[in-house]
């Protein structure tokens, strides 16, 4: 065995995205303590950017020491808690792994159903909570990475508040290629993951709650069945709650947290506003392009994330060897389709630094040349 | 805020510990998919390395995507249902960790207590067996990063699998620092970390499951309660479970484990008896300074771990004034004490790549001039 240099691989799948080389170079600084003042004073930093990323006031606000579903674990395994009814939008694969935490917690999942590829309908979102009075929390997936789907966070956090129940928001892959505006919005709890549209590398979930999610969190009627997980330990460590200073939770991933500070600086250097206009004009390159090789992307255009492009594999094309092909003969990684979408479509990712007129001029020409279009 | 340039910090604290160039260069590396095939021969060849590392053909070895607690509560949270009982054996701060574990899964928790500093003792444990006919399990820290306590991990293997339990094992600390001899001890499931021995930076748990522990998971009455942490759905993604390639569970930290490959191959050019035996060439050095410095170790000597070093602070000295001063005067961390020994002992972490005569040499003349001995 030898030491592993990986291939130069253009990534432009469901994620990881692209890492720019400042945040690798950040990545490869000397570790140095969990605890040393120096860090304590990086960790705050790094709380205050995602507070700017994710628009929230929120005081917990904080990167979870483990990939996205570890970040939609903590928010489940705080919140929800045995006989607890959650209604959970399921209209794609990630809203199912919602529904999978909320039962093994041992609460009960009402399940809204919208076709993969379609938002979450408001409507059976109100009748719903009309059904379930009392209903802890409404939860549901903003950015659907399975099928391409945005839905309407506004309108659906509104609804949960209406309602008496907290909602939860799968921002994995929405913060920092559409708008996420977390307190605006009424979001009560909100998780996503460093590795999609904020181009760092995967291993890292920011995470934030609001008011409303902390007060359910101290209403507990029994402790986390996390110990890792459990929010008011963490914070211990992520904040000076007693006073008495910073105090040992778990150590966190120091070198990581390095380069997702890094990646939070490029993307305030270049502005939010400027970063979603850049997804956007990514995204409709890539649309006519793929509209002249003959190649439709899936879903209604209102709905369809900028970053997220699902492209229907055409009748008679082997899904799977043209990917191979575009990996091994052009260096490009596109993804997959995922659950019922599996064979049946592409999913092209335009994410965080890997959105750039150039990829998709240069995932085109390699479709074009594969396809023999 | 600027970009974050750590200082320049010799980590002689209970970890993290130093990371080689090497390790750091590793990490640096551009990110590929977590399903690319070239990503996929570097997990084996990862699983291939634990294997060797922790000295068994367990076919379940693999890093968590996590830190070392998340592979803690990943046994537990796959091994432990609700009703079971788990003898906890707690000689200090991770043995009650463990005990936390067990009692929030709602499984029940017999405690073996041994004094802080005391290895545990298998006549209690032999006793607790005895008295717990049916216990599913026996759970110990191997080498206790809070006291710098060995424990005998054959002997109380051997007692657990005399009595039906499952052994569950602590190696945080030891893999690569002491002797832990998985399959030779019959242990059942173990998990360590990869920012102590392994000189890798913090954010990944190596872990080890033998068949009875994977019976046992098998015959589960009920879900685990994590889905991130459900070893039946990581296992999809870390071998070929049903024969039609691996599944996505969630994303694998990719470039953590560029450095953990980087430092399992360092470790392993170095040889695990020579790594063990410079752990202890290290640890008589500083012992030797020590003394000669008037600081005496905790501790039975036949106990103490080489790697994690318990100083008394003497009467009249201000433990954290000299640990400031080490930190800032002199660029060295070391540890505090933890839970009942805080404010009364140093932990002096000779771990991994940081164990070595000059580091030794180095720590011990700062001591001498911050005393003024």
């Amino acid at each position: 065995m030898q030491s592993f240099n990986p291939p130069d691989v253009l990534l432009l799948g469901p994620g990881p995205s692209p890492v720019p080389q400042r945040v690798l170079d950040a990545l490869a600084r000397p570790t140095i303590g969990h605890l040393d003042p120096r860090f304590v004073a990086l960790m705050d930093q790094v709380k205050a950017l995602l507070q700017w990323a994710l628009a929230t006031n929120n005081a917990i606000t904080l990167p979870i020491s483990g990939p996205g579903s570890a970040g939609m674990e903590a928010v489940f395994t705080n919140l929800v808690e045995p006989g607890d009814t959650v209604i959970v939008c399921r209209n794609g694969v990630f809203g199912e792994r919602m529904r999978q935490n909320v039962v093994r917690l041992g609460g009960s999942a009402s399940i809204v159903d919208d076709d993969y590829g379609q938002p979450v309908d408001p409507d059976k979102v109100e009748a719903a909570l009309k059904a379930n009075p009392g209903a802890k929390a409404l939860a549901f997936v903003h950015a659907e990475t399975s099928t391409g789907a945005r839905s309407d966070a506004q309108t659906l956090c509104a609804l949960a508040r209406e309602h008496g129940a907290l909602s939860i928001v799968d921002a994995v892959t929405s913060v920092g290629g559409i708008r996420v505006d977390t307190d605006a919005w009424g979001v009560d709890a909100i998780y996503s993951g460093s590795q999609k549209c904020l181009s760092a590398p995967p291993g890292l979930a920011p995470l934030s709650l609001g008011q409303r999610a902390v007060a359910a969190m101290q209403a507990r009627r029994q402790p986390v069945s996390s110990w890792f997980l459990d929010l008011s330990l963490v914070l211990d460590y992520w904040q000076d709650s007693a006073g008495g200073g910073r105090s040992y939770h778990h150590t966190a991933p120091v070198n990581m947290l390095y380069g997702l500070h890094e990646a939070l600086l490029m993307l305030r250097a270049e502005g939010l506003e400027a970063a979603i206009a850049r997804h956007l004009d990514s995204h409709r390159r890539l649309r006519d392009g793929l509209e002249t090789l003959g190649l439709e992307l899936r879903g209604d255009e209102r709905w369809r994330l900028p970053q997220l492009n699902v492209v229907t594999v055409p009748e008679g094309v082997d899904e799977a060897a043209v990917r191979h092909q575009l990996l091994h003969g052009h260096h490009i990684e596109i993804g997959a389709g995922l659950g019922p979408l599996a064979g049946k479509v592409w999913r092209i990712g335009l994410m965080g630094h890997g959105s750039r007129i150039e990829n998709v001029d240069r995932v085109l020409a390699a479709l074009k040349q594969v396809l023999g279009r």
